[in-house]
Order: structure tokens, then sequence, then C-alpha cells
């Protein structure tokens, strides 16, 4: 019998996009799947509900001797950054633990000093979750619930042409120095920014900007080009390696150019420890640049 | 090195008391980890939310033959009926997918599909979720949020001495027969319950009324005693099987002597399809029997 297509054959955003399609609605789901969370609530609401659900996988979003410590924050911090993105506040967290029967309980209890530990850190409180028994490789699922204000809720698809394109921090080499298991998600540096400036579109750099910054663009119905020398690798990196690499969790927005550079002097002083990069723009689609950028990660590839 | 303590040397019950003691929470959570649901809520609010996640492991929970309808249907009407057990409503819900990537779309989309079928018929909307390439076998967990009026939220904590147990329908043989599959998750009767009696304590039977009574007994302090033939079995199951096979999903609830009888009478009106079955009391921790029931599932053993 011919195998039918598979889901590494169609890749992982097409794949998902087969699978959302059609699903019941209603009403209240302002933002459905796509963007970074889901977004609840009615336009007279004082403040929108936001949902997210992401997980780590053993022996692909970490090592099996990783500390537990390490696994728990790396899971709760990866969707604490899609909070982030969409410029809210994550509030309650669910845990759902696959983990073999045989496995240390002081192992298991490391996964959630991880978890508490992140939690604590932003204010969310876990409130419950599954944990059953599997012979497979442990898999740790966090759904969280979180708010924003309506007026201060942005999503990857409100970007416009001439919008300058800015990214938090450092890109690339996550994996090799450790920092996919360490990093801060940028919840403080989003609710700034949708407080003091018009930002068009936001996403977490979760897959590498090669692949999310397309995603941005795709869902804005715009093109992107990007200025010369303008992302910023981590010590030791290539651009390639930078645009590629994947799990930086930093943050990609867009604004209008007329508050880009009053953004870049405030942002030097609020935030001295964190670099920003202008690193292009966003354009008409019949006027982009035809530049491709490196893949980036395809969960499927 | 001497091993420590495993989560199968522990048990199920233990190892997550074990896990969720000291996390961190908020004056919001109403109720924690522990109940079928975790209840958000401020004392004056209309409503409260409900969060529940859970998930199906191929080779645990189904078959690796069994039709991805049938496994979609199963992984998000076991949260359902959660939502149910509390006296709510389900309303949005996450899905994450773990699954080997040479998997054909055809068969993930079968799984979508049991899952819109479930959602649909209860009103709730698929608004976003997750899907991960694993090696491991399929696990497909679903997060869900709903809501409860707070004078219909039901605890499996509120059971008092002399309360009369009951369970709707018949217990044992589901993953025999393979109803596991199909169940209908009991939200309409739930909500019958909580609008015309006052229901001290409820739980939706997963695990088996062996494991589950108990539970539902130690939560509300007291003991329980098991009336003589008062356990509803399903055709060609032995009473110890209802007690302990699981996978029932029918609900189990306490209420007031005084509302017995007239429950009796108007449940036989209002859903002549569906048995209703007392099965006995819940009395004073002191006064209990010794009975020891059948155990029950332990996930971890």
């Amino acid at each position: 019998m011919k195998k039918g297509l598979t889901l590494r054959d169609l890749g992982e955003d097409r794949s998902v996009d087969a699978l959302v399609a059609g699903l019941p609605e209603d009403a209240a789901v302002q933002v459905g799947p796509g963007d970074d969370c889901a977004v609840i609530g009615g336009d007279d609401d004082p403040l929108w509900q936001l949902l997210k659900t992401d997980c780590v996988l053993e022996g692909r979003h970490f090592a099996s001797d990783t500390a537990p410590q390490s696994v728990g924050w790396k899971a709760m911090a990866r969707v604490i950054s899609d909070f982030a993105a969409m410029g809210g506040l994550p509030k309650h967290a669910l845990v759902t633990l696959a983990i073999a029967p045989d496995r240390e309980l002081a192992y298991a209890k490391g996964l959630y000093d991880g978890l508490a530990k992140v939690a604590d850190a932003f204010g969310v409180a876990i409130v419950g979750g599954e944990t059953a028994s599997s012979p497979g490789p442990l898999f740790l699922s966090i759904a969280m619930t979180g708010t924003v204000e309506p007026d201060r809720c942005v999503l990857r698809s409100g970007g416009q042409p001439g919008d300058v394109l800015f990214v938090t921090g450092r890109l690339g080499g996550s994996l090799k120095s450790g920092r996919h298991l360490r990093f801060t998600p940028r919840v403080r540096e989003a609710r700034w920014l949708t407080e003091h400036f018009e930002v068009h579109a936001m996403m977490d750099l979760s897959d590498g900007l090669g692949a999310d910054l397309p995603r941005l663009a795709r869902a804005s119905h715009v093109g992107f080009e990007i200025e010369g020398n303008g992302i910023p690798c981590n010590r030791g990196v290539s651009m390639d390696e930078a645009i590629s690499d994947g799990e930086d969790y930093e943050l990609l927005f867009a604004i209008p150019p007329e508050g880009a550079r009053n953004l870049q002097d405030r942002w030097a002083t609020h935030f001295p420890e964190l670099r920003l990069s202008r690193i292009g723009r966003l354009m008409s689609v019949e006027h982009s640049s035809t530049m491709e950028l490196p893949g980036g990660y395809d969960h499927f590839n």
C-alpha cells in the first residue's frame, strides 16, 4: 500500500495549518491558532485572556543528563516568553509530566524546583497538572493563562510596510552555550514597550530569525529586508548560526519609523544591560527583498 | 550508588503530593492541585474560571491500532468530564501533540477530527496548541479552560457524614468493551444536579471507584460505607472489575440525605436513559467501615 503524505513531507507550518483548519470556534476568540498565544475576550472587556501551551521533550529540547532544575526552568520560561511576545502577563500554569516510573522522586522534584523558580520570578501560580507514567522520553508540557489589556495586545499580524524591525539581545549559539536552559523571558521589556510605544507586531524568537521573521511577515501580509550588519550575534557565532540556530527567546518586533529613534535612546536608559538592535524593515510584498534567510528550525525535519 | 526512592515506590497520589508541595500560589486561586479542576476567582466574581489538563499516551490509554478519531474523542472527552465533575462548563482548549514525523498527515487529521467532534458537541473552541516531533509513543495532551458559578462549584472536599453517595451509569469493563473510547461526559447531568440540588462533593470516576471514592472521602475528611448490591455493574463485569477497572467517566457525588429520595424520583424523569444508583454513605471517620475496596488504578504501578 502506498504510504500517504507524512508530517515530515509537509513540514511543521503547513502540517499545523492543515490540522487546525475548520476547528470549532466561538465569538469570544479574538485570536485562535497561529500567534504566540490565543486571545479570548469581548470587545468591551477591560482585560483579555491569553492562553498558551508548549512542551519540551528529552533528547530534543534537553539532553538526558541535563540537571532537572534546568529542564523545569526551560519548560516554563518558554511559555512565559510567549506571553511577553503578546505584551501580556502570565498568571496560572498547569504542568503535564510524562515520566518513566523508575525515575527517582528526587529527579521529579528537581523538575518542579525549576518550574517553581521561574514561576515565582514571574508571578505565575502553578495550579494543577497531570503526571503520567511513560516508557518513552521524558515529556514536560506547560499550559498557561495570562492577561493583557486590549490596547496593549500585540499580534504577529499587525506589521505595516515601513515599520522598523528590532530584536532584543544577541542571537545564536543558544544550545551550544547552554543559554537555552537559563534564558530570561522578556516580559518586563515587552510590558515597557507596549506601555510607551506603538508596537505593530511582535513575537519571540524560538525557531531562529530565519524561520520566525518570515512568519511575522507572512502573518502581516508584508515583506521585509534585513539591514547590513544589523543582526546581533553572540560571541563565537557566525551570522548564519545567529539566523538559524533558534532557542534565543529574544523579542522581534516592528514599530513605525517615527518611533524608532526615540525608542533606541530611551531603551539604552531603561535597559542598559540588554542590547536592542535595529535589524531591518518591513515593506510591501512587491518591493520586498528577494534575499533568502537560512531556514531556521522545522520541528518535523 | 544506592538508587533513591522512585515514583513507582511512592505510587501516584503520594508522588503528586510530594511534587506539588510548596508551589507558588496566589490570592485568586480558590482551589489548586488535587481536585478535578483548579478554580480561579475572587470571592465577589460572578463566574469562576476552571482549568484542567489531561493526556493520553499510546500503549497506555489507547492501542496503536485504535482509530485516530477515537483517540481524539477520548483525549478531549476525559477533560470535559472533569469540568462536569466541578459542576462547570468547558470553554476553550489547547492541544499538545507529540507525534513521530513519519506518521501520515491523514492520521493526525483523524485525531483532530475526533477532537473537533467532541469539542463541537460540548461547545468547546480549540484555540491553539503545540505539535512536537517525538520518536516515542504518541502523546496527546489537552489543556482546557471553563467557567462555573461560585454557588454551583462542587469540590471533592465538601462531603459530610450522612451524605448519600450516588453514581451515574454502570461501572466496569470500559477498556474491554471499548466504552473508554466513546463515552459521553456527564456535563448536562452535572449542570442539572447543581441547578436543583445541594451537591456536597463530586468527582468523575477515571481510576475506578476503588481508587476514586477513597480520594473523595480523604479530601472531605470523612469515611464511607458501601451498601450491599449498590454498585451498578456493566453486563458481564464482576463486582471487583466494576470497582477497579477504571475509565468509566461516570459521576460520583454526595448529597444530604433529605435530598436523596427526591433526587431519585426526578432523575428518572429527566434522564430516563441513564441509571442513577445509590451506592452508599459518607460517615465520620471513626464510624467508618473497615471494608477495603479493591485498589483501582495507580498510574505508577
